[in-house]
């Protein structure tokens, strides 16, 4: 029986480049597929996936889990992980930990029983602590959200950074009184906090503790923060909300109370969703690249998985920027 | 060594109540998983999952495939799904057909590989004949989607209805120039349209071809569509949109170029997003309670893989409502 090995001799390519069309991976010219296919076809090898899966031991699945798919900017950068992952022939589990950490703990038994080649943590409930003796199973890296204490991959954005370039912007625009919404304690919101003070700090300005919103995740909850804000004997005149979504809700709820946004109360998101660019007035957000951020990520694990790149304990920081549009 | 029948017997349940109870199944009343677990750490029973598994020769995963999970209908409904799907300790593999025939086959070879326990469709690209030779490999359903010549379950709205009621409400508003929108010809595309041909008829109305758009899904394509309806010469005064991203599209391009919605443009949505609620005008909409599909399709789907039911040619028809706001 013929092996990649003879395919790549009768082409005269590397057997790196008969993988890749083998695995219909991007970026091979049409000139190398045609050689590829031409060399199996005189050969008669046909690709055997379940033989090819045996050979590698690999399940040509990866875990990837999130707090919640219907977040857009989670729905956004998994579906950009899938395309990713589908050029090299690996498919998608979606694990949904609902910010629950018995639940995301749960979903590490798929590396213990090998079900899938590694996993990928677009949220973090659990610290490193309880997550790194999974890694003697398979490769764990982080997206986004990660553990400052983790000694793996971490492909993020400086969210730090993006807590400072919101604020500054509505300071820069005159605000004095800047409210800050957050999520829980996850790295994404706590950095972007540290970035808020070192901001406000800059100008001379205390944290007034009663501007300073937790656990804000929803348009929901966008709309109940505009309504603590209104009962407030001294409101901030601005929001930095840390999402599109609850800047929807806080704009939308600010209006049906004919607040002027951003007269009265100036607002910015964080994601660029689709909605930031739809609202009426349009959000002022951060662009956090969700398509970049989801195929870098894949790309990485995949060279793990392939040892082509070692798993250290090492940040991959992708850039972001801030959009300004009517809300502020 | 114990089973689920001795636990059965000791706490006086039958074994689907002791199987429910460790596989934490939703709606067991509180009494019946005390004296369950009692029963338990009676007889020393601790349920092993890698045990159950053999026994019964299940992954525990179900196939997902969606066309696009970044589109809102089916991250809600994914995100259903999954919350459902893990109350009774199964996974989904996401599967994104991203409107390909050839990759949605492809998907299936995930039941023949006996690598989930089934394939729920809620995108459709290829026809029940070349669907059908899987069935033999695993259940397979149709979601919201599905092909009229399926000789399995599908779970689905009546979207001729849809159609009907939305069209219906632009001709009560006075509307005799309607334009429509769809998709590719999937079922649902199809069945809507019918229902709009059936509107316009009792009113003895013609359907008129430049208002007929095709290949509308994005918020993009609702752009696009606004601009070639202010390009024509005898252009609608309402539309039906067939999707909330659609409709929010041609709002926001019909205020940038100062048409007035719904005075100059009416404009109907399909599905109730977030986003519907949030836009200004509201989009009255198609209210498809994507949740109550997603837990619906989870538990037939769970039936029928535990043999509880069998999956025939058979529709399970949910409701559907049309929400009135500002955009008609």
């Amino acid at each position: 029986m013929y092996t990649i090995k003879d395919v790549a001799l009768k082409a005269g390519l590397s057997q790196a480049t008969v993988s890749r069309v083998i695995n219909n991976h991007p970026y091979v010219s049409e000139d190398k597929k045609i050689a590829v296919k031409n060399a199996m076809e005189e050969l008669g090898f046909v690709p055997n996936s379940s033989a090819q899966q045996m050979r590698n031991v690999k399940t040509k699945k990866i875990a990837v889990l999130v707090s919640r798919i219907a977040n857009p900017f989670f729905s956004h950068l998994v579906d950009a992980m899938e395309k990713r992952a589908a050029t090299y022939g690996f498919q998608l589990i979606l694990c949904n930990t609902r910010i629950d950490k018995a639940k995301e703990l749960e979903f590490f038994k798929l590396l213990t029983s090998k079900q899938v080649d590694g996993i990928i943590m677009a949220s973090v409930e659990n610290h490193w602590s309880e997550i790194e003796p999974f890694t003697k199973y398979g490769p764990i890296i982080y997206c986004n959200e990660y553990d400052p204490d983790a000694t793996v991959t971490r492909v993020r954005l400086d969210q730090v950074e993006g807590g400072y370039m919101g604020t500054k912007h509505l300071l820069e625009k005159g605000h004095l009184k800047i409210a800050y919404c957050q999520g829980n304690d996850s790295s994404v919101s706590v950095n972007r906090r540290k970035g808020y003070l070192k901001a406000i700090a800059e100008a001379g300005i205390e944290p007034v503790k009663e501007w300073m919103f937790r656990d804000v995740f929803t348009i929901e909850d966008g709309r109940n923060i505009f309504r603590k804000i209104q009962a407030l004997s001294n409101p901030p005149t601005a929001v930095f909300s840390g999402s599109d979504e609850v800047a929807a809700g806080i704009i939308h709820e600010a209006k049906k109370n004919s607040w002027h946004v951003p007269k009265d109360l100036a607002v910015v998101g964080f994601d660029d969703q689709p909605i930031a660019e739809l609202l009426d007035p349009q959000i002022t957000t951060i662009n956090q690249f969700t398509t970049d951020i989801g195929y870098q990520t894949m790309d990485v694990m995949i060279e793990i998985i392939n040892k082509t790149r070692i798993n250290d304990a090492q940040d991959i920081i992708l850039p972001i920027e801030l959009i300004e549009r009517q809300s502020t």
